[in-house]
Order: structure tokens, then sequence, then C-alpha cells
């Protein structure tokens, strides 16, 4: 058989003095960094590291764009104007690619961060407005044109990225509940994220081998998600990613990058 | 006879709400802009616009790379470790580079602003540090190398630039004093700047034309530089880069960007 | 007769190099001085020099808190947790209440900026973290106890004030347009906002004088407005203010501060 | 024998979602609390929640004040001009005094962080402008008066509190070696910091028993430091303070805060 996921996460996310994603064990695991660019996290000396090591590594980078928050963490929905979002989200894709691009590689993709990638499920002006963003930053980029964007089935996001004829990418999340209509449970709910590593890592292998992942309810999901989102911002994340990666190759699935 | 000159000036030195610069009035005079870039000033959508301003105008956009201090607008020197520096310059030179490609154009020269360009005037290490982000820089840009450095002549700037192989271009103030030796007059000083239009105006034709520029104490310097700064941030700027432009035309002097 | 109101208006709204309020301009006319507390706008040199310059004209200083967003001006949403915000405006008023204190002075109100003053007219959650970041301050400011509250009639915010039994200043703006129900029409509608001097000069006077106010359909409203809000950030504002003070004088109103 | 000593540490050096200093252990065994008050570190949930703990346990609370510089941690010497510096500490003082007596406590003495700490050492004009933004916040403390400053003996930053007529507390170091002439070594130099854990106790056991302190080249220093700083931003940091308070108590140190 041929079953393959990609493994993707949040990397990069401190900003100066302070540490929180253990890079360097992540980049032993994923397939896939989400590098933070800088308005929610990231200093430039981290976003270069974090690129050099990905880089060496053959992981392929990801622009990791944010509202500009650094004491929310991005996680604080912002209703920021179109105009401004738009050339947001560019600034931030511009400053990675050059470390990227040093690093021998290319921004390979985008993925919103925090409250902006929750919002932009939903509000079809602020998914607009990172699309935008995502086309006006394609001429700089090493491939010559819009990146992918890898974003949740179902959200505005992605259907505005199709109807500006960019790349798609769906993910899934294994430590994440979902409903019986294939939302995520809100994180203000209880159980909304799952703790027990073992489950993770066998709703992990469901989801990647079988392509399928059980609600909250019970309710069997199909899910066709060609990337797997794994936490990075806990000390115990970067192990859970190296199981995960084991395990998905026991049960004979390939992790490698979507293509 | 063919004398010409380049005529830079910074440009996009608002942030936010916040307006300095008559971006568009400075535009029909200048052949070079130097974008603010973020760290001193210059949100994104304001970087947009001056790119497309510029492109639209066919003048030439250079990456203005500041010191992180909004709060100081870039005017207080910062002992930046070296490898904080690059990293930082390298940051800002691609963010701009998104807005100057997506107009149809791409940044064509790095000028450090304010206190970094003070500071790299006889500050080796960080003289190093900023070129080195300017060679970091380079697998991005569109030229696909390292871009020209413009500044003062006889600074630690230009000759890491040099030793680096970077192209350096000279430039020479019209309305600041200088000294015998030919460095500027600290601005600390009184007189370190000519507040007369009439003896601005004379100055850079005699500069430009002769290569001539007369000292505080009436020394005649020689100068080679190639490009002239006029400065953008006072409400009658547009009008000086206008009259200087005019009077460069009628004494024979080409205005346009330094090759 | 004795009728008499309060004009407020938004102060020391630059920060660092930019400037936008002509707040020595603005102190001449009016009684209660909103000072940017450094959150999106108003650095600490600019909220001293106000303070000082408010002291000495015996203008009354409040804090004009806001969302953390200088990019934004304070102008855009935020969802901030409660806690969060408490604790944001918590600090905005103490910073403030240092340079009021140093000048002779007290910080005497908490008027909220842009958004976040927007917001609190309807947001039960946001109004009452706001409420209580000026509890919380209360114990530090000069008057040794919660500061009053300066809203718009009818707002959540001015709810959330009395029941924590904090006194409360409504206030009316003479240059926005009203709807037949007493709410403000939002600025994102045409007219929402009016242009013509003349014109908010005689609404000022009617809505002090005989507590009137016409809304945009011709209906004539009552109001019990003690304060009365004139716009500071544009060239023309204190022109229109010391206009406005002159008929109100000539009206017969008494101009001072709410006591 | 009645020897006592202040223990002193940096609390509350996070920033929104990132932590660095674990305040809660810290705070059983320090009497004095530097707390970061939002320009290098120090959001105000946690200057809010530092607050809290210390008033609970009766740590004392400093203000921690520095330069502007999240990105750097404050540990990036700045030239910032008299007057900005001082509005800028005078600012922060007043937004910590805000949560301190909201706790039922108040600021009760300044601590420069970092770099400025640093600079104040040797530079008259910057330790001047730091003392000047102690006297302005004086007028809003709970004290009604400007606070004491806690710096190195021999330092400007003392020189210029003492000829203000500011209280000055002098402290040592137990984990940094010190030369001859009683100077810290500089963290630039190798050994500048002591690494083992038993040296540091015994050091510091005999600096606040015995008055003496060892410099690298055995030479037997005197010191009548009153506070002892103990660093907080390491994992083994609380323990260690722990210990060192111990010690102390078994050597017949009292250790309380200083008067």
């Amino acid at each position: 058989m041929d079953r393959k996921i990609d493994l993707n996460a949040d990397l990069g996310e401190g900003f100066g003095r302070w540490q929180l994603t253990d890079d360097e064990a992540l980049l032993a695991s994923v397939t896939s960094a989400n590098v933070a660019c800088g308005f929610h996290a990231g200093d430039p000396v981290t976003m270069r590291r974090v690129c050099e090591l990905a880089a060496e590594r053959g992981v392929r980078i990801g622009a990791q764009v944010s509202y500009r928050d650094l004491a929310g963490f991005g996680r604080r929905a912002m209703d920021v104007p179109a105009a401004e979002l738009t050339a947001e989200v560019a600034y931030q894709i511009g400053a990675l690619e050059v470390f990227a691009r040093a690093a021998g590689s290319a921004v390979a993709y985008v993925k919103p961060h925090g409250a902006l990638y929750n919002r932009a499920v939903h509000d079809a002006e602020q998914a607009a407005a990172v699309v935008a963003g995502i086309r006006m930053s394609g001429a700089a980029t090493g491939a010559g044109g819009p990146l992918p964007v890898l974003g949740l089935p179902g959200s505005r996001l992605l259907a505005a990225a199709e109807r500006a004829g960019l790349p798609t990418v769906e993910e899934a999340f294994a430590d994440r509940a979902y409903r019986a209509d294939g939302t995520l449970v809100p994180r203000s709910e209880p159980d909304a994220v799952l703790h027990d590593p073992e489950q993770v890592v066998k709703r992990s292998v469901r989801l990647a081998r079988d392509g399928e992942i059980t609600a909250a309810d019970g309710t069997v999901l199909g899910t066709a998600a060609r990337s797997l989102c794994v936490h990075g911002d806990t000390p115990a994340a970067a192990r859970l990613a190296e199981r995960i990666r084991a395990e998905l190759a026991t049960a004979g699935v390939q992790v490698r990058a979507f293509a």
C-alpha cells in the first residue's frame, strides 16, 4: 500500500530571550515546519536558525503568519481591515523567505496561526485578505508564484485560496476532539484537547492509514487530510511527535512532506 | 558634458495612523527612495503603497534598514550583538522585497537609517554585521545577489561592503555642514544643518556639477559622491527636492538613479 | 440660567517622532484632556508634557485607555480575555498617574479609546473588564478610590461602572450623526461625521444650552450629557474647539470640567 | 550577633505566553522582588500576579526598570536621551505601583535591569536620568516620596541618587566573580559567573556574615552590601535561593528586607 502523510508543527515560537518550542527535537520528526515570522513570536535570529536546521534536515519550511500581537501570542482575534491584513501577511512571508533562501531552501507554504487561523475558518473577508497577502508575495517567492495554503477542511480560507487559484492542503489534528459535523470542539470547552499520548498516537495512525477519525460522540468521520498537525509548544511535544512518526512507519504509512 | 547625479530621500516614514513624509510629492523629484522597513517606521500598508508609487514613477527602491526602535525612530544607538543585527537587517530587506516585487520592481540597494547609519560610520563590528545581513538576503533578492550599499565616503560600512565584494555608492548631503576632513558636523552642534533653501540648492548644484563642497571653515572639498541625499521629513522637503532637481537640470546635470 | 458643559478631547496622540494632536492649542479650549497612555499612542515624554501643560492651565486629566495596538492606533477591535484587559487598563492608568501627580494634578477620570470604546458600548464582558481595571487602579490614584468613567449614554460600559459603584459621566458628540434611537451612526456609513464647522458649532450650543440634538432623520433627541467630545486629530480641530468654546460662552453656557 | 541581609531576585520576567522565572518558588526565599515592568519583560497580568503573591508572602516589591527593548530583553545598551529615559523610568514605576497598591502593598525601591544597570554604573548622564525618573515618580508612590535605589557600590547611579537625596542600598552578587578593585568581571569574560552551587552558597554566607568576598585573584574584599542578588532566570535558581536562605539562617544571619 502507499498511504502517506505530512507531519506539521509550529516552530520557532520563542522571542528574544524566551524559548517555547524545542525546535531541534521537533525537526527530527516533522516533515513541515510552520515557522513563526515575528508577529506573534519569532525573532530574526530564531527564524534564521530554524530555517538552517530545517534545510539541513530536509524539512519543508512554511510561513506561520499571524496578527501583530506579541503580548497575546496571536491568540486574540482582531478586526484588522482587509488591506492591512493583506500587507501584514505579505510582510511576514517576505521576511521569512530571506532566511529560507539563505539556508538554500525556500518558503513552500503558508499556514495562519492561532486566532487568525480560527477566524479565517468562518470569516470570508479575513480569509480573502490572507489569500490576497499570499498572492501578493508570490512574485518574491523562490517558486515564483503564490504559495500553497495549509488549513482546515471546509474553511473559508481554503475556499478563498481555491477561488484564487492557489494550491490547498487540508490538515487534521490528532490531539483535538472533533464534532460529528467535522469541525473542531472549541478550546473553550472541556475535552477539546486530548492529553493521553497513547490515544493521540492511535488516532494519528488511524487517521493517516485509514482516513478515519472518531468524533467526540463516537461518529466515525472520513478525512482526506494530507497533513497531520502535532503541537510543539509543550515539553513533551517532541517526544510525542517522535512516537507518532515511529508508529506511522510501523503501520506502513510513509511520512513525507505533501507534494 | 555628462555630469550626472542620483537624488535619494527617506520615504514611507509614517507608522499606522501617523504620517511624516510626503511620499507622493517626493517621488516626483527623487530617483532613489530609501523606504522604511518597519523597525523605526514603515507599516506594511505604507511600504506597499510607496513601492507601488515608486515603481509607477520609475524611482529605484532601496531598503532603509534600522535598529528595532519605533519609540526612538531609530535615532538611539544600540549595542546590538552582531548576529542579531545581521538577522534584523536581513529580515527588513526581505519584508520590503515582497512589496517591491509585487509592484513589478525589486529592492535595488540598502541604506541604514539614523543611529545605525551613524554607528556604522566608525563601528567596524556593526558595519560588518550590517553587510553580513545584506549578504544573507542576497539569495532572496530579485537580482539574485547581494545589494549595493549606499553610505558615507570613508565609512566603515562602505569599507566592509567592499571587502565583502558588494557594490558601494557614496553619497553627499547638501543640507549638512562638513568639516575640513570631509566628515559631517554632528547634529548635536549648532549649524550642523543648513536651513536656507537657497544655500542648499546652490551647494547641490556645485556638488553635482563640480564635485565640490565647501566645509564650515571655508575649505573646498572634492567629492566623488554619486548620490545626493535630500531630507524628506519636513513639510518643505518636497518643494526643496523639486527645486534642487530643477536647478540641477538647468545646470546641465542629469538626475538619474546610480548605475 | 446656569447651563454648564465640559469639553473633552483626545490629546497626546503622537508617538516618538510622530505628532498628531496640537496639544497646546487644544488645551486652551477644552476642560478635560483624554491623554493617550502608550498603548495606541502616547510615549512617556509626550504624556509628561501634556500633563504639565494641562496642570498649568487647570485642565482636568483623564486616562484614555486602549487596546495594545500601536500599528492600528487602537482602532481594531480585539478579543482580549477579561483578565488581560483588566490588567492592561490598570497598567495604563498607573503609568499616566505618575505624570499627572508629578505635575501637581492627578488622573481624574477614564475614557476608553477607539475600538475599545465602541466595543464596550455593547460587549458586557469587555465593559466589565474595563471597569475592573479602573477599580484595580483605585488604590493608587490621588483620589484614593476608583475614578469616574466617561462614556456613551446607554452603553454597557456606563452600566457596568454604575453596578460597580463608580461615578459615570455621559458625553455627546457634536460632530457625529445620531440615529433616532440615540445611538451614533457608525463611521462605516456615509455622513457619520459632520464636516461643516458652522453646523458643528450650532449643534454644540443647542446640545449644551437646550439639551437637544437632532438625529439624521430629523428626530429631536433629548440629552443629559455633561460632557461634549470635540475631536483633536485634525489640523482644524483646535480652531473648531476654540470657536465652540466662544459660542458656548456667548450663549450663556458655562464651560467647565464636570463635577 | 545580629548580622542581617536582604535577598533580592528578578521576578516576573515572562511576557504573555512566555515564562522565564519561577516566581512562586523564588518568592518563598527572597525578601525583595525586582518586578519587571513591561519594557524588557513583564506583561500586566504577570505584574499583577507577582505583586499579589509578593504581598501575600510579605516580600517587598521593587520596580525593575529597563530600556524599552523586548526583543533584546533589555540587554542591549541604548543611547537614550536623558529626557526620554527619565520619562520611561517614571512610566514603568507608575505602571507597577498600580498592581502593588491593588495588592495592599506598594513599590518600595527601584533597581535598573540589564544593560541599563550596567550603563548606569559608569555613565553619569544616564545615571542622573534614571534618578530623575525615580524622583518624578515620587509624588505618585505610596510612600509619598522618591524611592530608594538598589545598585552597585561605587556606581554613578548610587552617587547620583545620593546627590538627589534618595536613599541608596548597595548590593553584592554571590554568583559573580569580582576583580580586586571591587568591580564585577564582565560577562563577556570566561569565569564571570560562578556555576557551582556549593561555592555560591559559601560565598553568600561569608558575604552576609563576615562582610567579605574573595576576588578572582584571591584578594579578600570587604563589603557593606545590605542586599544580596540571587539570579532567578534559570531552572535551578529557586532551589539555589532556598539553599542560600537556609544556610544563612544556620549561620546566624537574619534574612529580611533592608530597612
